[in-house]
């Protein structure tokens, strides 16, 4: 078990008066074991409990080999899991429930009488995720880093013009040679029209002088997301792309300049989406600023025009403005992560935000 | 919305006093409307009600071109979907919840008090898709005769001895170039030693002269899933190997025979571990017989020694038997798929069960 990381849940519980928490996702089970269980439909469970009696309850057919800092309840196929769990859950007090937890599982639970009273308490794992620790800033900077490399790899391909199908291969096949487990989400290789295009599905169409290709990609390197966004032309860019592409960068970097703690995430939505909206391109920029992001790419706590939190130091978020006309053909995003700190934040992408006309040989 | 199917689910929903039941799982709503629909962690959900009065709720990111033959509510990202999906709900009577919710929206729903009671509704749904209708029939039989042709078009491709990793490749190929959508699973493709540990990760082993080989594969075509396993034999089969492979094979032959009506699913598993264990070899038989399969590979109803069900007409399952000999580097695995009729079982797959023997230049 990572002590801080727990202990930091275990405070948060008691503010809020919940002395014990089923947690099921194998995601928050990682972050906080550093191991990795994917059981599949089969029940996982760690309980947290305020008094320090964590237990967890896994199927079986998922021994674990290493010492987990926590004792294990190991049930078959055949026994009531949840049953079983019931001696390791305090019936006359509320318990929080993992969002994400079956509900079949949720409703033996309550069958049984497992606990008094049942509350989401996913909240506060989410919140306590969102601010990263030191190592994971660390991770999130060697993530992003190979993500500029990755960036500046993935760029000569573009310019030849390549198929989206074929672009999107062959950043997988990069992310893979750079020691990435897996992508982070499915690359967006897209160009023109199609880069203008939310709802585009990644096909066959290949790039011709003048197209605007969006690269908008992202690999898990350690456990850990990286996402960045640039859009590039193929050999000309036209005075309107021009216009277009310089009103997304100041946009970005006044996004940038607001991300700062004391700030609320929607002052940074607002600084992007207010300098678009002056420059007249507000109702084509048809989506949030950005996400939270750490090991799942999406993590909890966007950035939106409605997410009035407060922005606190350790946070980890994309700052990814966009401005897409359709009918001419044109879409540019720019994207960068960034870690909130003390007076401001650190930028994980160093690749440049020049507009990039790359060669094209027609 | 497919009449025949709700109106199955209607009538066990009815029997066992369940008005009213929320379906969230997509390949559930996919079964009874024909529709995908994938919100990830976004509320999906199909409102049946006895009285016919049926409602879905959708996310609005996911708007349906067609009709459904069902009345939708779209809500979006600000909104509480299961607040407004109450007035959908019959709040003075018990709702039917499928066991894949996640938690987190059944917490909502009680906080509300959308229902009297509520209890898990799908072993209804799985009952009913447990049972195949004429139409799924035939989609099993095609996807079937596909993956028999992909056996046999496997077949000299494993024989060159390539590596578990390149004949993966080589299975996955196959399915595409044959319209599968996708493989059912992983496909097994695994030699020797590794075709005898059931934990083996598929690697870069490659074959070599009186290997065993396990293939175990199947593909999705037109959402149904193929699955059948043949185990080949690179230059030579030993003694040893050919009275492994017999025993499977005529347990395999007593599974089958087993599979009628009136049955239980169990005694499909014991005609298969009885012969086995007569002939010494049952603590080798290291698995279950096999499992329902349809839209899934595995659906609910396994065919085991302790599943006690009355086996029905329109089931469909795999029947696969094997014997694991790891220090002996011997794995032998023979599987087909089935489909109950009034007297016995359709076999779905043709592929030949005879020893093979493939040629093999060292």
């Amino acid at each position: 078990m990572k002590k801080g990381r727990v202990d930091r849940i275990l405070a948060k519980m008691k503010e809020q008066n919940m002395p014990q928490m089923i947690i099921s996702d194998p995601v928050a089970i990682f972050y906080l074991t550093g191991h990795w269980i994917i059981p599949g439909e089969r029940m996982l469970a760690l309980i947290l409990n305020v008094s320090g009696n964590h237990h967890m309850m896994i199927n079986k057919l998922f021994p674990q080999q290493d010492d987990l800092g926590v004792d294990i309840t190991y049930y078959d196929d055949i026994e009531d899991g949840v049953e079983i769990m019931t001696q390791f859950i305090e019936k006359d007090k509320t318990c929080g429930i993992d969002k994400t937890w079956p509900a079949h599982f949720l409703l033996r639970l309550q069958e049984l009488g497992g606990a008094a009273k049942y509350v989401n308490g996913s909240p506060i794992v989410d919140k306590v995720r969102q601010i990263k620790d030191e190592e994971e800033k660390e991770l999130m900077r060697i993530s992003s880093r190979v993500n500029d490399q990755v960036m500046d790899e993935l760029i000569p391909i573009a310019q030849t013009g390549i198929s989206e199908n074929e672009l999107n291969k062959a950043v997988r096949k990069l992310y893979a040679d750079y020691g990435c487990s897996d992508v982070s989400f499915d690359p967006i290789t897209a160009y023109e029209k199609n880069a203008a295009d939310p709802h585009h599905i990644t096909d066959d169409t290949k790039g011709k002088r003048g197209d605007c290709v969006i690269l908008d990609i992202g690999g898990k390197l350690n456990n850990y997301c990286s996402d960045m966004t640039r859009t590039i032309f193929l050999g000309e860019m036209s005075e309107r792309a021009k216009e277009v592409y310089d009103v997304v960068r100041e946009a970005q970097a006044r996004g940038i300049a607001a991300a700062k703690p004391g700030n609320r995430m929607c002052d940074v939505d607002l600084a992007c989406r207010d300098y678009i909206t002056e420059k007249g391109f507000g109702e084509y920029f048809t989506h949030r600023t950005g996400h939270s992001i750490g090991i799942e790419d999406h993590e909890w706590g966007d950035v939106s025009s409605v997410n009035e939190a407060i922005i606190e130091v350790g946070q980890c978020f994309s700052i990814e403005p966009g401005i897409y006309l359709y009918d001419e053909g044109i879409g540019v995003r720019i994207e960068d992560l960034v870690i909130i700190t003390e007076d401001g934040c650190e930028v994980l992408n160093s690749y440049t935000k020049e507009p990039i006309i790359v060669p094209f040989e027609d």
